[in-house]
Order: C-alpha cells, then sequence, then structure tokens
C-alpha cells in the first residue's frame, strides 16, 4: 500500500491498480482495514463536496476512496466498518493552541483580573503541582477530552513534554507537541539554557515519529531575551520543526514590548529574524496592519483562541483581516484554565458568532469559513495541510462523525450550519486517527475512561491543598 | 399543604407543624410527593447558598424542605426520589425571550444579511407554512428540547398561542406566552384588531391557568401604529397580564423610530403610556441611559439575547449598565432560527463571555451572576420572583438535575463556574417543573420523543420545499 501514501491531486478518486482492474473484471471487492458509511460527508477538500450517503474507505492510516455509500460498498470489504447513517462524517478537528495538562486547573480562580489570576492561582499551583507524573495525569485527561469531542490533532505547550508525547502515543492522537524555553525558572527547567537543551533532545527522540510532530515553545516575545529567542530559531531550523509561540495576546503585553523596544512583538521577531522558518503564533489580538504583512510574509501560521479571549478579556482579534491578508488562519481552544473546555465545536461556533459581532455584519464568518478553519485552516497553520485537514485520498485518515439526530439538531436544513451552530463536542460518535479508531460509539478505546478520570480527581486535590 | 403555598423568608427552613411533630416526637417521617437527593445543591436563595450532599423535600408542586441530604432522610419519605448523587441540582432555567415554533425554521438560510435573510427565507417560510398543527408541532419540538436541556419557564412571542399553551400543558412547562399583535396580515390575524381580539380571547381561557401565564404580544414599537399599542397596553392591563414586546433590537429600528417620532423606542413607548403595567422588553440592544431610566422606573424588565445578538450582528446590549440602573435582568435563547438552539447554559457562558470582553474585564460577568441572571434574574423579569427562580421553602418546585462526571468537566472546583463555563443543556439529567417530573435520568415522560422528532422532520420537508 506504499504507493498510496503519495499525495495526490484533492479531487480524483484513486484506487489501487489491483482494486480498478478487480472492479473493471468484475472481480473480489478490494480489502481495506477500515470502511466509514452511511453519513453525510462533509469532505473539506477543495471543492467543499458534501456527499449524502456517502462513504469513506481506509486502508491502514490512508484514505484510500471518497464516494457514495453504494459505490464503495461495490468497490471495497472492509475489515472494520463505522456505520454513520443518520451522521455527519468530516475531518478530525484541529487544535491549534493549548496546554493540555492545565486541564488540571479547569475552573480555578475563574473571574479574577489576569494578574491576579496567575499569580494567586495558576503560577502558585504550577510551582508546586507541575511534575512528569501531573502532567502525565492532566494530558490524558485532555485526550480523553480530545477524542471525545472530535479533535484529532491538538498543538501544546507546556512543560514535561516528552510525558506529553508518551501520553498522545498512547491516546493514539496526533500532536505538534513544544517543550516550552522561558526565561524564569520553571518546572522541568531552571534556565532558558536548560529548557533549549531539553526541547533539543525532545525533538531528536521524537523526530522521526508518525504521530507526534516535536517543536520548540518559547513562551512568548516578553518572557525571553532575545539571544534565546534567536537561539529558539537556530534550534528549530536545525531539525525543521515547528516554533510555537504566544504573540501579542494582551495589550500589557503589546506596551512591554513598545517600552522596551518600541516595536510590536512581531515586529521585533521580525528583526531577531525569529520568523526565518515553520513558525505558529497564539492569539495574536493585537498585531496590527505591519504585523499581518510580515507574518504573511514569513507564512507564520496564527492560532484565533475566541473563548479565551472573551473569558479572559484579551480582546477581540481581527481574523479576518489576517485571512485577507494571507495568513494561514487556524482555531484553538486554549488551555482550559481559561475557556474553560478543549471542544473545538465551541471554538467554531464562537468564532462565527464574535466577527460577526465584531464587524456587525452577520454574513461575516459564515459556517463553512469557521468549520473550515478547525480543518483546513489548522492544518496549514500547522505546515500540515497536505497531510491532514480534509477528507481527500491520499490524505491520513483522521476522521470523525458526528450524531444529527438530537431535539436541538432538528431538522437539519444544511449540515456545515448544523455542525457549526448546534453541535456540540459530545455529539461526536466516533474518532478515528490515522485510521486507527480511538472512540467507536462514544467508547474511547485508547484509554481506560474511569482511570482518567480518577487519577485527575485525586490529582486536583492536591491543586486545590496547594493553593489554598 | 394549602399553608405551603404561602410564600416566606428565603432561608427559613420550614416544614409543616405535623412534621415538625412527628420528628420531635421521634415519629415517622412526613410523607412528600418527591425527593431530590444526594447532589450539590445550588440554591440560588438570598444567600446564594451552596449545600453540598443536599437534597430538597417537595410536596405535589411545592418546595417544603432544603437541607442536608441526612436531615431530609430523617425527616421526609418521599412517595418518588430522583438520585442526584455526583450531580448538582438547582432552579430549573428560566428562558424570558423565544419563539418556540421556529424551531422548525432552525437553521434555515444562515449567514445572510438580515433583510435578506428575513425575506427571502423567513417571512416565506412563515407565510406558506405557519398554521396550528405546525405551531404545535414546532412548539413539541422546543419543549422536547427545552425539558432535555434545563428549562423551566419560557417566554413566547407567536402565532396561534392557544395552541402553545396547549402543547406547554401537554409537556408540562412553565409558559409566559404572548399571542401577537402587529399591523401587518399574520398567519392567524389580518389585522392588528383581530390580533388584539384573538388575545382577549387567549388571556382569558388561559388566565387561571397554574403553569401558564398568558400575555399579549406586541411585535416591537416599528411595526405597530401608538394607537393600536396603547391598546394592547389597555388590554394587558385590564387582564393585569404582562405585555412582551421587542425593544431597540437593530440600531435600524432606532433609526425608523427617530425618523418618524425624533425619540427612541422606549421614549416613544413612555410618551404613549404603554410602560404603565407589566411588561418585558426583548434584547434591548441599543436603549440608552435615558432609556434605561424610564424601564427602571416603570419595572420594564429586560431579556438579554447574547447568541442571536451575536449571531445577527445585533450589537451589545449593554446589561452591565441595566443592572446598575435598577432594570431586572434575565436571558433569552431567541428562537432557534438566530441562536441556533434553545440551550440556556449556552446562553449563560455567552453573556460572561460577551460582558467580560466588551468592557474589557475578567472580572465583569462572573459565573455567579451569569446563573442569577438565567434564575432569578429571569423570574424577576417576567414577574414571579416570589413563586419561581430559586430553590426555596415555599416557592414551587422548579428543579433540574445536572451531571458533572463527564472528562469536560473534570476536575471539580466549583459548581458555579462549573454550570456556566462547562456544563451544556445535555448535560442535564432531570427536569422538575411544579413537582412533577418531566424528564427521568434523560427519559423525557411528557412527550414522545420519536414521534415529535418525526412530526419535525416531515414539517421541515414541508418548509423546505416553500423556500426553495
Amino acid at each position: 500500500m506504499r504507493s498510496l501514501r503519495i499525495l495526490l491531486p484533492a479531487t480524483v478518486l484513486i484506487v489501487t491498480t489491483a482494486a480498478l482492474l478487480a472492479v473493471t473484471r468484475g472481480q473480489a471487492r478490494t480489502p481495506v482495514t477500515l470502511v466509514v458509511t452511511g453519513g453525510t460527508v462533509v469532505t473539506e477538500d477543495a471543492m467543499r463536496r458534501v456527499i449524502p450517503n456517502g462513504a469513506v474507505a481506509i486502508n491502514r492510516d490512508v484514505i484510500v476512496a471518497i464516494d457514495t455509500a453504494e459505490n464503495i460498498a461495490a468497490k471495497f470489504d472492509g475489515a472494520e466498518t463505522i456505520d454513520a447513517r443518520g451522521q455527519v462524517v468530516l475531518p478530525g478537528l484541529i487544535n491549534t493552541h493549548t496546554h493540555a495538562a492545565m486541564t488540571l486547573f479547569r475552573g480555578l480562580g475563574s473571574d479574577l483580573a489576569l494578574m491576579d489570576w496567575l499569580n494567586q492561582y495558576i503560577f502558585p499551583a504550577e510551582k508546586k503541582n507541575v511534575s512528569p507524573d501531573f502532567v502525565r495525569v492532566g494530558t490524558r485527561l485532555a485526550a480523553l477530552e480530545m477524542i471525545e469531542s472530535g479533535t484529532t490533532t491538538f498543538t501544546d505547550m507546556y512543560y514535561f513534554e516528552d510525558d506529553v508525547a508518551e501520553v498522545t502515543r498512547e491516546a493514539g492522537l496526533r500532536g505538534v507537541l513544544g517543550e516550552s524555553v522561558i526565561k524564569f525558572p520553571v518546572a522541568d527547567a531552571a534556565t532558558p539554557e536548560e529548557g533549549l537543551a531539553r526541547a533539543e533532545a525532545f525533538i531528536q527522540k521524537w523526530k522521526a515519529d508518525a504521530l507526534v510532530t516535536p517543536a520548540v515553545a518559547p513562551h512568548a516575545p516578553y518572557t525571553l531575551e532575545p539571544e534565546t529567542l534567536k537561539a529558539v530559531r537556530a534550534l528549530a531550523n536545525k531539525y525543521d520543526v515547528p516554533m510555537l509561540i504566544h504573540l501579542s495576546e494582551t495589550q500589557d503585553e503589546q506596551k512591554q514590548i513598545d517600552a522596551r523596544f518600541h516595536m510590536t512583538p512581531t515586529a521585533l521577531l521580525e528583526s531577531l529574524g525569529v520568523w526565518t522558518g515553520k513558525s505558529v503564533g497564539a492569539h495574536g489580538v493585537w498585531v496590527d496592519d505591519k504585523d499581518m504583512a510580515i507574518l504573511a510574509k514569513r507564512g507564520v501560521g496564527l492560532s484565533h483562541n475566541p473563548e479565551s479571549n472573551m473569558k479572559l478579556a484579551s480582546g477581540t482579534a481581527q481574523i479576518l483581516k489576517w485571512i485577507k491578508a494571507g495568513i494561514h488562519t487556524g482555531l484553538g481552544t486554549d488551555g482550559a484554565a481559561s475557556n474553560n473546555d478543549m471542544d473545538m465545536f465551541e471554538a467554531m461556533r464562537q468564532a462565527a458568532f464574535l466577527h460577526k459581532l465584531a464587524n456587525m455584519d452577520p454574513r461575516a464568518m459564515p459556517a463553512s469559513q469557521a468549520l473550515d478553519l478547525a480543518t483546513r485552516g489548522g492544518a496549514d497553520v500547522l505546515g500540515m495541510g497536505t497531510k491532514i485537514g480534509s477528507l481527500e485520498v491520499g490524505k491520513q485518515a483522521d476522521i470523525i462523525t458526528v450524531s444529527m439526530d438530537g431535539a436541538r439538531q432538528t431538522p437539519m436544513f444544511d449540515a456545515v450550519s448544523q455542525l457549526v451552530y448546534v453541535t456540540r463536542g459530545d455529539d461526536v460518535r466516533n474518532t478515528v486517527v490515522a485510521g486507527k479508531v480511538l472512540m467507536k460509539d462514544r467508547q474511547v478505546t485508547t484509554l481506560r475512561r474511569a482511570d482518567v478520570l480518577r487519577d485527575a480527581r485525586a490529582m486536583a486535590e492536591r491543586v486545590r491543598s496547594s493553593v489554598k
């Protein structure tokens, strides 16, 4: 099946030569590992094809055909079948910014001023609790939540990222995982140099992995010295891995950088040569037109986090302008401490609502565009647009199915509108990553749900005690 | 049990004299009809008491005691019991503005400019489809969705409101139901005079009902002549029922009223004497400071509909100023055509997010305030604050229980934060109105789910054909 892994033009239906011959000769159907059949298939391909009563044939990790259920049934014999009748089948959702382990701080000290929240709750809680064990327990909880709500690829910035990677493999998710570098002493590094060394070891260890893309995550322009930022870029480029960074999240950040460098954070990083390689900026609430031109020119992807930006009152990112400027744009949830969940359906709905309001135009950010951001857009942000983000032959089989039979989802006039405006993560029935079924009919297969929740609750008791 | 219906001070634990005697003498426990036990009880009383491992004893339609599960078990013997262990128990949610039957237009023509959407989809669809049968099918679908998502009281403005009332009784919900009056010919009235006559007959028929509060619903200041608005007020006051009206929803409405009357809509209605009785205004996006002073003085309640206002790009209502001005403020979903669901948990979360952002302050609209709006606040808007909106002895037993064991809800540091930021309508397990269990462990008892969905889908096919 090696040839199928080659990336092929979007709308061409490709099957192996053997399969074609079999069909033309009226022979037996081609065996494949998995067939998802009977749902409304929202492909998110270049034509945004929607196939009523469609099906997807998957062999190992790759999509080998997308067609009507009837045609797929005639041509392919799946070792395993997912019956998606009455459901919508779509590409797995791509979360371009989160801190998975922070699920263990979900709802800790809500509704406070940002610095009070950080200083009274998050920083002390991190200082006293973050360990490899904490990160594994928290990431497992996040992975469970992501699988249950249809996220198939997530982008992480945290500490002990090697443990995050181990859990990501265990859960079967796809991850772009960034080991943090920051100028303060943190749980896994006393200095930024130590952080850089950890990041390099982490990258070396995971560079060849099929599901984990290792990355380096300088925290933010205001929490790192220029020399470290340059070193981070050099490290990322040495291994051709992405650099993940918080960028222009708050107005305060803009002021700090302006006071010291008389520039915007984006311009500062440009002046340091930090954008000269794969880069993802998170938030971008305050990037201005000149910044956008730089980010577009450098191919930097931006992650829009509408819920976090609203809940923390960071501001309204001008993402319609980003898109117009040609910036790769995706959606993120941010960590559960500041959202408070990892539901990418909520992120889509929130993006649609927020930008209609911000532009005072109900036509702004239609459902189709919000869905694009959470699928194709996210893939482009991560530099993985040829591999994931749509259901197309030759792409990785990252697929979810969503039930549409709830009272809340009745009637259905339009599948895409329904996905964005009335669907919740809990409606996801099946989650497939690289052809492997991580959740079948709401039963997660890769993690022991009860154990994950029990461990998370126990760890949360320690967190609670630590901030009393 | 007659004496229990008298309204009693909020924090006093009252049981019948017989029950007290029974307990003090060590006798048998007092029989009651229903006990909800074992959950974290979020009372929403004046003290905002939260009782871990609490319970609520209900006899017929009234709450007779709220205490720890242990104390309730010692004193009361429930004919029926709801086991709420691991759940949160709270007052049923109050939706202060919707158009229930419009669930049948859910997702019809999304993402268009307001007038295009109305002229191309909603108005033609209404003209060709709205009938008593349509209203019954649509309201049943809405009732199912509301029961399943924890709304116990809803406020409706539509046509054929007598049919809405019949379905409301059938479903067991509490409703404030307003028969529409508008200057254009509509499905149930060719003229506003006919609308007024229908409204009067409707009020007469339902005036004494325990669950249905009939009302008259003049559509909006810009769709009615001054004389009709005066007549509506006179009718409402004749029967002491509420008047429900759309108010300052869009900037365009402000301009229209200003062009004709050189006043704001609120000032116009004040000049006509329309606020001199029970009144609820929906949206209020554009009310100004002077308007707020009028609305506060007149005791007008306002319904904030954050999702509709964002999706239709109507604007941001200044509800923190409303509250400061002393205006009774609640939350609404608006019709499912413009939201697109009836989930009051989403309305709470959206209100919190929106007003933090609009005020650039993460402390604005904390979770506790958002929950207040959906419970106590809504009750005050509807003039029912002594009857519903909190779990207190003597109040009506409108109660919901919500599961908290999802991955998305783990861990739980604070019940109220969790209700607002990570709970969905689908987490509601049990819904009780006036002591009657409308949903037990996700099974709706008063409506036949499959029939409701089947009828809605069939009606939606007719809608689809009518707008092709």
